[in-house]
């Protein structure tokens, strides 16, 4: 099998030859992907291969479709991956980030194309050249955040651009939440990704800019300077700054915006009470606890908090953190941190416990929906004076096999690997979706889906 | 030259043996070190070579005495480092710590026998079987701390238990402080060793246990988390936990203590105001900031705070960390940090910034006196009681060639070294000073130089 030259039409008669993609990794994330690419598979003669370190899992996602296979793919078995890679024209890697560069490696030397929804690695940017050199697409950061995110952004920067226009401010969010009708609890939380991840989420040192004068928050500081986010539609929620922003000046053709931020969004109040485990040390991941084995969970906070004869728990939070009020004190108390419930393990990082305890009090409902929303909030110097844009999404999971993040993630994906086959995509190299011809169709597409920015725009 | 097996007795003819003694590394901390090896050396028939980098600065360390001799070593080069190490007898690293593996490795091989006043390490602990297999003496945290804490607190409860009595509760803080006639800036502080080290202290999380419970602080919390502790000739210090004390119950046979903790002592108030820094992430070393050529100290500052159009530097502070008050403004104003001078450097990280900044102002002044003082708090069961012993030690430099620091680093260390070629130490193997047979020799000695703990004890 060989890939058409871009020169050439596309035209019914080249079309019957066979296209096979191989998706790798047939979790949560999925489902839609799958379902998508499957779609027209036969009016498109496309065969995929589903590929799972389970093929039950890979199995149960292809549900029985004639053009679709699964199978078994043990990633650091040379011999089984390279096989499956070799049977197909595209790969799309759905494995936790730090297993592409090996998927990437095979691709490259094979000369299969090769798209995921994680951030474009340094290991990825050194095969920039043998990439180009060989033709090939490798397509990265196109899902959620990133992905929709670069690519909603850069319709707004480059269309307000050709106007003539100048961004003096660009701030964007995103967060993965709960659908409203399923914050039932005092949190309003609930795990609906990767619970690792959302324990550790923000450590480090966030980095931005803000009229001018560059800003640098610690991890620790960072659930106490909010930005308060709202959406017409979904509510209110807090903002916070997310990791490096700096780099996106150069990434968005912004390299002297006065002001560039990107942060997570939570449902309002969460960040509060969340920072007293930050405060604390409960999510810190740097080091092993070895707790007796009858340490309660009041043992647990009890242990970063100092030692006193006759105060309770709650008195002692209050004293050592004097913005916690009833409100806090009550979502703490119903993650049981006050009860003298065993600990669900004894031993891991402070980190590690907390999300043990966490798992089992964010655990989703059957009926629960998740809900993504992002929002990405401008201000545009233009010859009347400064506007103020904002674009936001929000998009509600079905349920938990067909969530918002699962959509979110998987369409932007699965949408960018059909128009590439279609021929509608000609890129070739490294790429981020940030340029026109790639973000325009994706984009227009996801509306069909119900995945649609909706825009304000005011002077100020 | 073979050294005497331990059964025979020494003896003035005997004694006619040249020892040879190679110290590596010159620096600021070797002075009393070598200057008490080098002032019985003649009758003691001892050859001493003193090996630095800079061939300079040892050659200025030994006076011109004729049983010494200056060397240049390049640890690196693994001929020049072990041609030194094969005409000695015994080698005392006063390197950095990452380096003492090199040479205890050298040592091993060549049969030498091994002093430091570093942590014993991992690296060093791996050579534990064939030390002892080549009958050699490797003798770690020798000096001020780890060291003379280690001696002093050993002393304490070895006595104390001998009598039949229980340690319920050990504490134990050190510092190296200025000696308070030189405490001439609203800091009471002055760089009177590695500014890195100081910049940098308390990283990570401390533990410890306090009455039968687990304690964890992480970083941002320790310096809020304060012991008051009392010198009756040295005044008030603040002492905040430092690293892992419950690896301590085992080294000091105290395995089933309701309360240890170790810790790090400053002149009161300072801790207060450096929270300020570590709030704000100025001491993260983590990653690199690369800020415009004509930035200032206030805008370094301004960096880690919300931006806002119209509120100062110090308004911003106190609404961030409410607990800043005017003494604290006065501090950081003494430092230049709301001033429009330069920045000393304007890449790295912040810590290393801050350090830069911190390096101009907290100079010590030709006259200045450094000063190191160690208290250890016990609370221990006897049969009329629980009672309050303190066993503290203050100890003055002379001036910036003999500090405090150098003399209870040096000190400890030359004599375990003098006292095991005099015979007097006769134990082998990896160790560190916590055997009596080890430690009361070199108490005793160390009374002659005026480093004495002063003991207080009473009934609660």
């Amino acid at each position: 099998m060989v890939f058409l030259p871009n020169c050439i039409q596309i035209n019914p008669i080249i079309r019957l030859e066979m296209q096979n993609i191989l998706i790798i990794g047939a979790g949560k994330s999925s489902a839609y992907l799958i379902d998508f690419l499957l779609e027209n598979s036969i009016e498109k003669n496309r065969k995929i291969i589903v590929a799972d370190l389970e093929e039950d899992i890979a199995q149960k996602k292809i549900k029985g479709h004639p053009q679709a296979k699964a199978a078994t793919i043990i990633v650091e078995d040379e011999g089984n991956r390279k096989s499956l890679i070799q049977q197909s024209d595209i790969v799309i890697s759905m494995l936790p980030a730090f297993l592409h560069p090996i998927i990437a490696k095979d691709c490259l030397e094979m000369g299969k194309h090769f798209f995921t929804a994680s951030y474009e690695s340094e290991d990825l940017r050194k095969l920039k050249d043998q990439i180009g050199a060989k033709n090939l697409l490798f397509l990265n950061e196109c899902g959620l955040d990133p992905g929709l995110d670069h690519m909603s952004a850069m319709q707004v920067i480059e269309r307000e651009k050709a106007l003539g226009h100048e961004i003096l401010s660009f701030k964007s969010y995103t967060g993965g939440v709960l659908a409203p009708e399923s914050e039932d609890n005092p949190w309003k939380y609930k795990f609906t990704w990767n619970p690792r991840n959302v324990v550790l989420a923000g450590q480090g040192v966030s980095r931005f800019i803000r009229d001018g004068k560059f800003k640098y928050i610690p991890y620790h500081m960072l659930f106490q300077r909010l930005d308060k986010i709202s959406f017409e539609d979904a509510g209110e929620f807090d903002g916070y700054p997310n990791r490096d922003s700096l780099v996106y000046r150069r990434v968005y053709g912004l390299e002297s915006i006065p002001t560039i931020l990107r942060g997570t969004l939570r449902r309002s109040g969460f960040c509060q009470s969340w920072n007293v485990f930050v405060q604390l040390g409960m999510t810190d991941d740097s080091f092993e606890m070895d707790l007796p084995k009858n340490y309660t969970l009041l043992d647990f906070i009890d242990s970063f908090l100092p030692f006193h004869k006759y105060k309770t728990i709650q008195e002692k939070l209050k004293e050592i953190l004097p913005w916690v009020d009833e409100e806090v004190i009550e979502k703490i108390n119903w993650l049981g941190l006050f009860s003298a419930e065993n600990l669900p393990r004894s031993k891991g990082s402070p980190a590690a416990i907390l999300q043990a305890i966490l798992e089992k009090k964010w655990a989703l409902n059957e009926n629960d929906r998740d809900m993504i929303v992002m929002q990405h909030l401008f201000e545009i110097k233009t010859p009347k004076g400064i506007k103020k844009l904002t674009s936001s999404l929000v998009c509600k999971g079905q349920n938990q096999a067909y969530t918002a993040m699962a959509k979110t993630v998987g369409l932007p994906l699965a949408i960018a690997v059909d128009m590439f086959l279609e021929g509608k995509i000609k890129e070739k190299g490294l790429l981020i979706p940030i340029s026109k011809s790639i973000y325009q169709p994706i984009l227009s597409e996801l509306e069909k889906y119900n995945i649609q920015f909706q825009e304000r725009q005011y002077e100020i």
